[in-house]
């Protein structure tokens, strides 16, 4: 039986559970590929051991691993962009295939790393990298290949699906949920990659570089995070009949690509809604497939093992020459501008309790164009609450109306604002 | 560039679908496969045309496919049994690759196909057998080949979903919410595959089968189906915090499989809870992924024909010997028995009403080793309904109890029961 080594940079948590995984389910890999696929090296720092490995096969050399002919596919993990970039760059020309789970690298350096999987036609393959387990890539690139894919929403940050579905769950304010999960280890104790947005952002522009086969990357994706939900914006969503997710958004307008992340309001009849706690989902929309929606968990190291083995069979499964393109990004598509989006708009804000405040904001929300679907006020003490739905409208509209609502001296503070998305079941 | 030939058994709906997609999508399966995938010929019956179709590429004669080395594909969507077997079985010992959406087909005769596809290497692909442009089979079959599946559990069916899904929206009885299916046309003129339980129970065994690595055939699947749940049922179950769905669930229970359909009260914070009209969902569950569930139309031409695309592509770009065994049936299981299942149970029974009636109900279920965890009573006239949530137990037990207290003179017509699923958190 022909057999295919692999190299593994890196066996921390993922790793190892790489190496269990390739050991435990040696025989299923064999009965689904028809090749005994087994962990031949791993490189690691000088020093390092580990109880589950044969100190024989570690090294802390790269290129003990890059030059060693047995070794069809080397397995990064290490993360981040240095030396990962240049790891994989030789890899790739040296003719290896590649699987990673490393989302800044994939969204930030993925047209290098593409450009240099063609030099040789090695593959590269990054399932873990955006959903974890969820095999969103493989179904995006594979089963949906011959579909022209209109639109990808995802829930694909943990953290902050975790966060908000506590604060739903509960009534409680963001700082208490946040501070809580830290402590139970579902937030990072410098959080700020997730609750910016920014995570998920690097996670759509991979989903969308794929499903809309055209590059996109991390600086294309605007994000907005979530450290401005109020505890009385879950509330007010709640009455509407909605819930407040942190969704990413990758439209095709007109032939032109729109990505973004920012919380939103969702129908709670969407099938997105009920995705709670550290679970992610991407929903996907085409005429050819109506709409697909995978869920799942979409970090941690057993899952996102799975996910790279998962990855490692597909490459020993592909003819040769099968997605010759990887990322397939084979179109060049121009950006939808953020500024001309159609979208629908929460808005929140406090207002003097007296009469003709609402007179005054209207008239400024007809001006811009933009009108009311629903409107609630409600008093406390000496100040007012005013929340409001409205119809869909350019963004610039409603922002410029936002802007000037929120200079006028019976509102307090800045207007707040969120998306709604998934009307007519999107 | 490498030409592979299509041949097409039946030009149908889903047929012409899969030629259109073949067509408008050239481009982009030649970028994904490296490959020119295209249309070379159409079995259908002696005189048949199609506007979009070449006369010349369409035969009545099955052997003009076979006979024609340049088709490497054969694509069967002609449906039922015979001679569907038949064909499938040429092509295969033929050596020929089959692509199918024929459920009865693979569900029954599923161990006679994979070994004629055995004998030559060929490839048998049936995604749109399953749940349709829903890729459960491919993520099975590939992302998780290296997993250990413990549990399938799916809404296969979209006819009975969006049944359940009206009644619990209106609060209607199942007849009219049928009859109204059937003008809309989301219900068959005879619906019996679909409201018995028995086309989910093909789908069930089709996934347990992959999932499982062990053969279940449709003969192995008992199925209940939606005929007997009453609005009330839906209302209690609303009230109780549940939803009622007609729910295929396949389990691994000590190495041993079991594969049933049934209507289930899942709780209503359950990912499938939301899975509402015709929409199919597949929930998965494993230690090595935790949980992953696949949503999207379960059928439908559009999405089925997409899913046979997929299905071509797969196979084009699939390496010589990979997934040879194809269905990965290497295991041969042992079947569990219904009866020694754990089950929760829900039940509903109209009963005198007098004092006295609960005391004689409460006794048998504790004989017989069945703990209640809710009850409510209703009066109504002069009799009242009694409706109960138990604890779980063995099913015959259950069983048990029920006919000893339908036998009581004060429990009126047989009690009604329900499963209850997907508790915590499953």
């Amino acid at each position: 039986m022909e057999r295919v080594g692999v190299g593994l940079l890196g066996y921390g948590t993922v790793g190892s559970g790489v190496g269990k995984l390739l050991r435990e389910s040696a025989e299923e890999i064999r009965l689904a590929t028809g090749k005994d696929v087994y962990l031949r090296r791993v490189c690691e720092l000088p020093g390092f051991t580990h109880p589950e490995l044969d100190p024989a096969i570690v090294t802390a050399d790269f290129d003990d691993i890059l030059g060693d002919a047995q070794i069809q596919i080397i397995v990064e993990l290490i993360g981040g962009i240095h030396p990962a970039l240049e790891l994989q760059t030789a890899a790739l020309k040296a003719g290896k295939n590649v699987v990673t789970a490393n989302k800044q690298l994939i969204s930030q350096y993925g047209s290098t790393l593409f450009d240099a999987a063609e030099t040789t036609h090695a593959h590269l393959r990054f399932e873990a990298s955006a959903v974890g387990a969820v095999p969103v890539v493989k179904v995006l690139r594979e089963s949906l290949a011959a579909a022209e894919v209109k639109r990808v929403a995802g829930i694909v940050n943990g953290t902050t699906n975790y966060v908000l579905s506590a604060m739903t769950e509960t009534g409680a304010a963001y700082d208490d949920v946040l501070k809580r999960a830290q402590q139970l280890g579902f937030a990072e104790v410098d959080p700020t990659e997730d609750v910016s947005g920014k995570d998920a952002a690097a996670k759509m522009a991979i989903l969308a570089s794929i499903a809309f086969h055209s590059r996109v990357t991390l600086a294309d994706v605007e994000h907005e995070g979530i450290t401005k939900i109020a505890a009385a914006d879950i509330a007010h969503a709640k009455a509407f009949g909605y819930v407040i997710k942190l969704l990413g958004v990758a439209k095709l307008i007109g032939g032109a690509v729109n990505v973004r992340v920012y919380p939103a309001l969702l129908p709670k009849e969407h099938p997105m809604a009920g995705v709670s706690g550290a679970y992610n989902a991407v929903f996907l929309e085409s005429d050819s497939f109506d709409k697909i929606m995978l869920f799942g968990p979409g970090a941690g190291s057993v899952p996102t093992a799975s996910a790279v083995v998962g990855d490692i069979i597909s490459i020993v499964n592909t003819a040769p020459g099968g997605f010759v393109r990887n990322c397939t990004c084979y179109k060049s598509l121009p950006f939808f501008p953020n500024d001309d989006v159609m979208a629908s708009f929460y808005l929140r804000m406090q207002v003097q309790d007296k009469p003709g405040v609402l007179a005054k904001i209207t008239p400024i929300l007809a001006e811009e164009g933009v009108s009311i679907r629903t409107v609630v006020q409600e008093g406390r003490d000496d100040s007012a609450e005013l929340v409001m739905v409205l119809h869909p409208a350019r963004e610039a509209a409603v922002k410029q109306a936002l802007a000037r609502i929120g200079a006028l001296a019976e509102v307090q503070g800045e207007p707040g604002f969120i998306r709604v998305e998934g009307e007519d079941g999107r």
